[in-house]
């Protein structure tokens, strides 16, 4: 692996910025998509459980029928791409096993070497602890996703808005989502900047580094 | 910008991975350290409000605290960094205003400017719906923190590992957050792998595209 120098990692995050007006002409092209899904794809999670479904949201009547349960944003229907992640209603056994037969498939593993990793999962996210908050787990582990979508996407140039102010119920009816047993939480539209956005070119608002990062 | 190749890009993720043994004797260098600081000070979040303080430990002694109650993971000692990940005790009108006094400084305008979005994020954070679960909701953003950090390590070519698996009211305790207020959510590891983490080479488990991204 090459590194890429840590200059053009801060010059794009710089770069970045929650855009509120994307220009409806600007197409994100197939073989830059294909990376940005492969960088969700790759995305780490907890246990590399992956508790998560991205819905690519091209047919432009849904991004219509989305826009009024999301403040009548432009973005959702002006902006070349619209991410919304899900995760699945439940973090269950079948949703487990289904993971570990990925593992022993892609790893040339007999299931009975991953017992104790099964074991270790199911007393903890399925019948422990954290099954008393696995929706609210699996959703922190989708805002990794963002997270990571947002800078990979930042990193080749594509234009990013995160949009927290959307209805998640009338999401997951306009685009069928509790039939497909999954549940919105967050959405991401993706694209290219329009000239016209005046926020492009406004100072970055952080707050001091000695305000948010303390050395101990 | 000039925007980084996307092969690039997916080099770095495919090359990342939870690094479960860190060689203790190498060190992330400060310059390079310095550009992951400001990588997570440009974090995104909702509102741009940086509902988060990250705190670096450096102190070999704390890390050794903490590590009983991180599950015994020699990452936590042995890794060249430890970030946590805290969120602040309260989202309330003094942590909102501060925020708004910094957009005042940085982009010189006036707080009567900033009424409406004031009222909009006081209807919302402080006193609306997501009061009820502001706390989580600041959990949530600070996951965008870790899933922004762990991309931008694997930029630079630097090693991670995501930790869950701790105490946060223990970790609260040895880093007297409390007393700051501020409340342990998740801790990141940095540094460089160990030519002996057999993890390296395993190849790296994901479901296939087609299971978690969909179009519509």
């Amino acid at each position: 692996m090459n590194p890429i120098p840590p200059s053009h990692l801060l010059d794009a995050l710089n770069w970045r910025y929650a855009t509120k007006q994307f220009d409806p002409s600007k197409k994100i092209d197939e073989a830059t998509w294909q990376v940005l899904e492969e960088a969700l794809v790759l995305t780490p999670s907890s246990y590399g459980l992956q508790p998560w479904l991205f819905f690519v949201i091209k047919t432009p009547e849904l991004r219509a029928r989305l826009r009024p349960h999301s403040w009548n944003q432009p973005q959702i229907t002006d902006a070349s791409h619209l991410v919304v992640f899900a995760i699945p209603d439940k973090i269950d056994v079948p949703f487990m096993d289904k993971y570990l037969d990925r593992i022993a498939e892609v790893r040339g593993v007999g299931l009975d070497s991953l017992a104790f990793y099964r074991d270790m999962m199911l007393k903890d996210v399925i019948t422990g602890p954290r099954s008393a908050w696995s929706k609210e787990w699996a959703s922190r582990q989708v805002y990794i996703a963002l997270g990571n979508f947002m800078t990979a996407a930042a990193i080749v140039g594509v234009d990013t808005c995160p949009l927290e102010g959307i209805a998640p119920l009338e999401y997951d009816s306009i685009l069928d989502l509790t039939a497909k047993g999954f549940h919105t939480v967050v959405a991401c539209a993706a694209g290219y900047r329009s000239a016209d956005d005046k926020y492009a070119s406004s100072p970055k608002v952080r707050f001091e580094m000695s305000d948010v990062i303390q050395h101990l």
